[in-house]
């Protein structure tokens, strides 16, 4: 009898792991469920359609019809897991029809993924009123943007930002509220935060921090946003106000939730429950900077999750590494990238953290098409080891993320990272790179310290 | 009395040492000495300026003017060091109008860099010959291309590349002869110094390999060069065979080379010749990966040597790190980059190698814009620490040698290479970063061997 295997979920982390599963086991029975009507998609190219810098929602599609076909998977759209019975290993599922189905597992894996936060404000239900996640939410939004005249996004992280990207780059009026006093508040620190701001009113988006969005007004659909009294046009409100792991499935099962009150798992993606694997953005990671669970939805993540899940899932052994999170986008001109803690981060799990930030160019400074490039540095004073990196600039930022990322991974001090050989040429790099000199510094005001 | 230093070249080197000690010891004399009537300038930007691309060779100078006032600096152009008496601790110098002088030293930094190396054939003297190294090289070559129909470099390195990049995009028809069977000898391997070669035949630059230049021909000035018998035409000979470490100022001196013909240093640059400094493309270092003495003259290690330099040779203390070798350019549409050692580089030293290459997009495969970028990976079978890496892309070479670099710098294991937390986002990076997917392949190519 072939391994039976039922997914949850066919996006990054779900179709990642079926892909596995299928290496790990040529012969295993791989089910795939989702409620969606589309096979796995990209969510972050969504904010790029939209901005009109990707040409279609469909390029968007991660696998072609046959990926599915050669993978023998049997891929169920429209298709809901209702419950879940681990005793006798039974997911029941609903199809757009309403006919019922069982679904019987020897492993699952739910990759439930996650919603996003809609705020329950008076209002919140008025037509023009959106979320930003599936690739409808996008449809949702480019229709009502042939229309609109002006924009608020609630939640200034990296999606509210690719949102407002999105509407600004259709001429529409665009406002960001954010209830922290700063913009990026799980990525950035004030400084950083600040200068992207400022960076953003350039492109024309305003943003409203440290406000909180009390209601959302309009008669017969949004017309606008009231934020400390005050009335912000809105033709058009985007809640961008974070995602919540998804888990009302495994509700009673005894899968239990972390501290996140994303799904708890071990190395190999499994859950409290035998044979219950999870992996995604419904579930918990676990930070290797502070050993702490954390929950860090990103598409890397997600795949990487999801394939050891596979793995383990199809009778194989893999185990996940601890994550650093590295995280990028890009806006406008300019890419913003974080990797590590913040010192805000830092600081609510008890370190101290010395820092540096300095500008540079991404070019040797008379070559033409250089662009500024603005890199923070946090280290932590006893040790010195580099604990977390932001980054804005015009080129280039991904990559020192990067580079970054492999310095905390291997537990680099500041000092050792301010000794980095790293590359110049003229037209790609500045003879001295400004990671470099910023952690130059950061040492400097260790040893000063001690 | 101040401390006098004398400093005998005014490029990178010279004028970084000049800097560090003058911020070491705000009171010293220091004098710097150049042949040339230009203050230090950036080498590296000339081939782009005869591309095109940078709008003149002026803007390459370095510092200001003013720079070297507000320092206090004493800069003595077109005058030349003529010899030293270590004894006495003097600095002989004449000026362009033959005027002798002495110069007292305490410390004395040889910064005297290096010779483009002319190969003795027949012609080379010819008009239309040239060297790539200077300002004036340069100059002569710009004048040159105005009539210019067709061109010959002979050396296929960065600065070969280089040459030809900026010839062909001047519409001259350009040759790269190597006598090395593969293009970049000095830092790809010949998959990669291939794949290159195919690119820059995109761009109408042919390449012969593993010829060797027996003459150049023409009667007043270079028409051609003979390569194997065959006359190949060309109005513009450069010959980019590498650069000599320039040495006749300390013959009998007692100031040892090394087995590069580079001046041997310690880590504080300093020659075996107590007070006598050097840095630059004059002096040896030595490689963090095999510990042996090497010679990478870029302007990175100029620039960090000639900072220790003077630093010491102003009474304070700094030691220079060994180097890994980061190297990057870009011609065309194209960066080439790498870091490490090569696979033949970690034979001729006596390592086992595994290497992997892939090509992969620099954005998501959906996302406009993308380019390819292909990357390999070497490791060391045993402890499976990563010894290299190769890689040409159409954007983001450079930080990702820098993140290799670091790799490097920590000896990483491909495995560990292989889980790096990096970033991705659609408009900037591929989901899965290219370097991580080399590095896995590697990985398990090494634990198939075990």
């Amino acid at each position: 009898m072939p391994r039976k295997i039922v997914i949850v979920g066919a996006n990054a982390a779900g179709v990642h792991a079926a892909n596995a599963a299928r290496k790990t086991d040529p012969k295993a029975e791989i089910t795939l469920v989702d409620r969606e009507p589309y096979p796995a998609y990209s969510r972050c190219g969504i904010p790029y359609v939209l901005a009109g810098e990707i040409p279609s929602f469909e390029v968007l599609t991660a696998f072609p019809p046959t990926h599915y076909r050669m993978m023998k998977f049997k891929l169920r759209l429209e298709t809901k897991a209702r419950s879940i019975n681990p005793d006798d290993k039974i997911v029941l599922i609903e199809d757009k029809e309403g006919n019922f189905e069982a679904l019987k597992y020897e492993s699952l894996i739910l990759a439930t993924g996650a919603d996003p936060f809609i705020i329950p404000i008076g209002g919140h239900n008025l037509p023009g009123v959106f979320a930003m996640r599936t690739v409808d939410d996008g449809k949702g939004i480019q229709e009502a943007m042939k229309t609109a005249k002006s924009a608020v996004v609630i939640g200034a992280g990296f999606i509210g930002l690719e949102t407002a990207h999105a509407l600004a780059s259709n001429k529409i009026e665009t406002t960001i509220v954010e209830v922290v006093p700063y913009i990026l508040p799980a990525l950035f620190d004030e400084d950083m935060a600040d200068y992207t701001e400022e960076k953003m009113k350039e492109h024309g988006v305003k943003a409203m921090v440290g406000r909180r969005v009390e209601a959302i007004v309009g008669k017969d659909k949004a017309e606008g946003v009231v934020v400390g009294g005050e009335e912000v046009k809105a033709d058009i409100v985007v809640m961008a106000a974070g995602i919540r792991p998804r888990t009302d499935l495994i509700r009673g099962l005894g899968v239990e939730l972390g501290v996140t009150r994303a799904i708890r798992v071990n190395p190999r993606m499994e859950t409290s429950v035998s044979g219950i694997f999870a992996a995604g953005d419904c579930v918990e990671s676990q930070s290797s900077i502070t050993g702490l669970p954390c929950l860090y939805q990103l598409g890397t993540n997600a795949v990487r999750q999801g394939t050891t899940a596979g793995i383990n899932a199809a009778g194989g052994y893999a185990a996940n590494p601890r994550v650093i999170c590295s995280a990028v986008s890009r806006i406008f001109d300019f890419e913003l990238g974080a990797v590590g803690l913040s010192e805000f981060q830092a600081a609510k799990v008890g370190f101290q953290t010395i820092s540096a930030s300095i500008t540079g160019r991404t070019r040797a400074a008379y070559f033409p098409g250089g662009k500024e490039v603005k890199v923070k540095i946090i280290a932590e004073p006893v040790l010195g080891r580099v604990m977390g990196a932001q980054i804005v600039g015009g080129e280039n930022v991904a990559q020192r993320v990067n580079m970054l990322s492999v310095a905390i991974q291997k537990e680099m001090t500041a000092l050792e990272l301010s000794t980095a050989d790293t590359s110049y040429a003229p037209p790609v790099a500045e003879t001295v790179e400004p990671v470099a000199t910023a952690a130059e510094i950061v040492a400097k005001k260790i040893r000063r310290r001690r």
